[in-house]
């Protein structure tokens, strides 16, 4: 993206934002389990969240003071999603925003809750509340990386991304953190992810921004095709690196979008990148389709099937099944029209196998870390990207070892 | 069921019958790998194939013959599915019939044929030449295990069931066989299964008699999630029992009915029992939905969520996977009725974990072999069940090591 410069700092890469990770101990002892991010400001708040008909006590609690318009703080802890825990989940949400809102010196109903880990099982709260309060005094402007370390669950390696660009004459930023690595497959969010930013921006214009960038971003990957009930995207902006307050009509708007966009694209692949088990990076593209809405049923179930996904994990262009996941999808196919290519060595050819005489070309294809599946349907002018990985044996081991 | 015994035999369980199992060298050499069923008098047939908009030559092939309404055999190979290959294809399962019904000594017309294995490879004619010639030669009464064997892919072990009963003052028998164990949610059909019966049937009942069938037993399993291009159970009916044709107007219709549907699911049963990789049979049972339609929604989302079905094989009664299946399945769900219990042994109730302090009691139930849980949303009178299996480490390597 022309006149954008990644910067280190996630979500503190911003002016204006102090963040910290702590331990609690709802995780194996010693282990990051809880994060605060809190803006010196009040910021400008947006949210996008699951649309799971489940929702974590968080997931309820954020929509509910997304209202306020502004939010000054988010705190977050792994290794619990205080989901499916009835009314006393939220209260836990409420107390918890409670706690930091008091160390920060704010009103609680500018302070935001999330919590990822297993479903269905009550928040310990006497060492949340310990917790909170060794983060509140923890806080410090460069605890961007250590907050992206606390928020982590299966997840292997931090996700965090941030860049810098001018808008309307000033230096800002946006940077942001996020955690998969299972029950990832977003449809309207992902898992968590938080994105700052130090630009002022008009509140009703940032939720679209964001809308629009979770659109093309975060609900493009799929790890394992499973919903979470606590999904949740939460973009500030504070205005610290001063100027105007931009909104949709400003000429340097589609920068800001573009800006956000990148930072939530890169989150959301290296969310794919770390997913469960995953060695191959595969983004998979459906063209030609009647319409973009059959398009994004091809590639959902290309991305979503496990046969698939089994298959690239053994290196083999298994063309078959990636055919016959288009043929349940739902969108519409005539076998003999459609093309299928691996990093743009055809294999499969108007319905038929083309290249099976020349496998070992397209099994070299099949090693390398990251690749791309291309499907045409030459039905029409539909087309949608999804962005995934592969399953491996690995997979199977993290979520039976995974217990309640 | 009442008045029915169960038979050795399988699909030459009934009279008039003859069946074998040949190797034709498609798979590895030995291996079984071609079938042929025969009935020694033309038999009223019937058929359910799948709905994936993508569709095997073979099942092209049979839903013009079932036309007929009348058959004499159907010959099946296994290693290879003759699927996504083209007007060759077509060819090719028609050139396969003709061999089979110049062996038999039938016209062409009255012949089937299925083909299961890896899709989008072009079917060794040569072999399956010869292969055809040594079938039509290796027909025997007792055939019906061997030819079970041959249409084996990645199962372990064969799948047969047969019983008899009186019918209009007749003894006879209805047998099947059927092969599995992944690609496996067939939504219409399964992948492939043959039942016979020596009653004599009037052809349109019997369809009718096959689609209800199935309806409760293939069409209630999943192994993965992917559904098959090659999904096909065919019945067939040779009235060499004796006695008048059966018609849905008979006074011992819903016998004949009973004992399809019995045939129709034990095999499915079998099918997931031996489910690629599987350690254990689950029924989901989803009852109190809003209808019968979200309660199938509901009991298909828990029951294909590999989340879900690798808890399972880690010995976890992990209650919110199946909650968060239950949110995004599309079923209407309110968290705060929501009731779930393994074996009887209530685990959340009123959208709260009741059990976890009882952790040990419910973690012997995830122990057994097969065990039922249920989900009730008292929401109304809707229900819905689906018998599914978990996801081990060994599905992975199997589907990994399933070279194209």
């Amino acid at each position: 993206m022309q006149g954008l410069t990644v910067v280190t700092g996630g979500v503190t890469a911003a002016q204006g934002y102090r963040a910290c990770g702590v331990s609690a101990g709802i995780k194996r002892a010693g282990k990051l389990d809880m994060a605060l991010l809190v803006s010196d400001r009040p910021a400008a708040i947006a949210g996008v969240f699951t649309t799971n008909r489940i929702q974590g006590a968080t997931v309820k609690l954020c929509r509910e003071r997304l209202g306020e318009g502004v939010a000054r703080a988010v705190i977050i802890n792994s290794g619990n999603a205080n989901a499916c825990t009835g009314a006393q989940g939220l209260e836990d949400a409420r107390e918890m925003a409670r706690l930091a809102a008091q160390g920060i010196g704010c009103d609680a109903r500018h302070v935001l809750v999330c919590s990822t880990g297993t479903i269905g099982i009550p928040l310990p709260m006497d060492r949340i509340a310990n917790g909170a309060t060794a983060a509140t005094a923890a806080l410090k402007a460069d605890g961007g990386p250590e907050a992206a370390r606390a928020i982590m669950t299966t997840d292997t390696v931090d996700k965090q991304y941030a860049v810098e660009l001018m808008l309307a004459g000033k230096t800002v930023r946006v940077g942001g953190m996020a955690k998969g690595a299972g029950m990832i497959e977003p449809h309207m969010a992902t898992m968590l992810a938080f994105v700052t930013t130090d630009a002022a921006v008009a509140q009703a214009d940032l939720q679209a921004c964001l809308t629009r960038a979770v659109s093309r971003s975060f609900n493009r990957i799929t790890v394992d095709g499973d919903q979470s009930c606590n999904d949740t995207v939460l973009l500030f902006a504070n205005g610290v690196a001063g100027g105007a307050e931009l909104n949709a009509a400003h000429r340097d708007w589609p920068a800001f979008e573009a800006a956000v966009e990148t930072v939530c694209r890169e989150l959301a692949m290296n969310v794919v990148r770390d997913g469960e088990g995953a060695t191959k990076f595969v983004t998979v593209e459906v063209r030609g389709a009647a319409s973009d809405a059959d398009a994004d049923l091809a590639a959902r179930a290309i991305a979503r099937s496990f046969l698939v996904k089994t298959s690239w994990f053994g290196g083999d262009p298994n063309w078959g099944r990636v055919i016959d996941a288009v043929g349940y999808s739902g969108a519409d196919v005539r076998e003999e029209l459609v093309d299928i290519a691996y990093d743009g060595l055809t294999a499969f050819q108007q319905g038929r196998p083309v290249l099976h005489q020349r496998l070992p070309e397209l099994e070299a294809v099949l090693r390398r870390p990251q690749f791309a599946l291309t499907v045409d349907l030459h039905l029409g002018g539909g087309s949608a990207v999804m962005y995934t990985c592969d399953c491996s044996v690995e997979y199977v081991k993290i979520n039976s070892e995974y217990m309640t």
